[in-house]
């Protein structure tokens, strides 16, 4: 479409978010020209807004509108549980449930040294002063059961102190998921992990 | 993500996307936030400029940012032969050619009765002064060999004149397409449409 210099400005910048290639950003882009024009307008400013207003929390690193996000300001959670995850979407999972109260911690990315994070480019110095307060009684390692979780977990558990009990997620059978169509992993994990009856 | 109001902002416009649900928008919203900062602006700002830069041809109904597209007004193509296409993308495919010199024609949608698409949400009017003109010598149909496809191209054939000579694209078997895996009607098509070898 390069008879229209914005529209294939348009493609270009939508082709490069992940997962849309060359041909989904055109229709993306032609829909963006077809719908109501306020549908449009809306998608652009909520795109300038969120980075104008979302920063990461101080304390935990999740997205945040304050210095603070509101589950790290809000009083009636327990801030001496907290749940480390590799993302802030990861967070969603666990409020979903109802039922966890604690806090977060967001690390923002996993190591992996292949592809050169270092665990600089981890969320971990604001990690390590929430332990020196002491206030912290447990820290769940929630981490992605892949390498690179594994190894985020095991790079954690380093300096973590000796006082503060250390979890991880439970591995096993899924809720519904049949033996059958389980992968081995999984079913030896669920194994492992057996608990009394 | 409730805790912050401009992250679910972005997350509810991005699932308005054709294609995109709630979890491929949240996927999405994470990397606008993460992703360097000129790249995120650059995608609003090209939404904003494409709506206020792009308009209709006022002759043939592709995008353009004037009163007439580059092709309407290229003095080098033919105008006496209009294809007429569904949508601005269709475009693109004849261009890859490099062969054809005709000019187009854009119909913005085509004839559904059941969603309630009828003849006036088509860019007739248009289409019709251009063969009042009697300058253009052939119309060809490429609308898609859908029931919509059909439909269109048959109402379109009413009101071309009978002096201006009315073609389809050939139906056939795509170029590499192997007999085995094609479906009956391309089969059938190819084989009604066969010509002198």
């Amino acid at each position: 479409m390069d008879w229209s210099p914005a529209v294939e400005t348009l493609v270009r910048e939508l082709s490069r978010l992940p997962g849309v290639g060359r041909r989904s950003a055109s229709r993306l882009a032609h829909h963006l020209l077809r719908c109501p024009e306020e549908q449009a307008r809306a998608l652009a400013l909520s795109i300038q807004e969120s980075r104008d207003k979302v920063r990461p929390c101080q304390c935990c690193g999740n997205y945040a509108e304050a210095e603070l996000c509101p589950l790290c300001r809000d009083p009636r959670r327990d801030h001496g549980i907290v749940l480390v995850v590799e993302k802030p979407s990861d967070i969603s999972a666990f409020e979903s449930t109802g039922r966890y109260r604690g806090v977060y911690h967001v690390l923002g990315a996993l190591l992996s040294p292949l592809d050169g994070i270092g665990p600089d480019r981890l969320n971990l110095a604001a990690l390590r002063s929430r332990m020196e307060g002491g206030a912290v009684r447990e820290v769940v390692l929630a981490t992605p059961a892949s390498t690179e979780g594994d190894a985020t977990a095991l790079y954690i558990q380093r300096f973590i102190p000796s006082g503060t009990s250390l979890t991880r997620l439970a591995r096993g059978l899924p809720v519904g998921g049949e033996l059958e169509y389980s992968d081995s992993l999984t079913v030896l994990r669920a194994y492992e992990g057996r608990i009394p009856a």
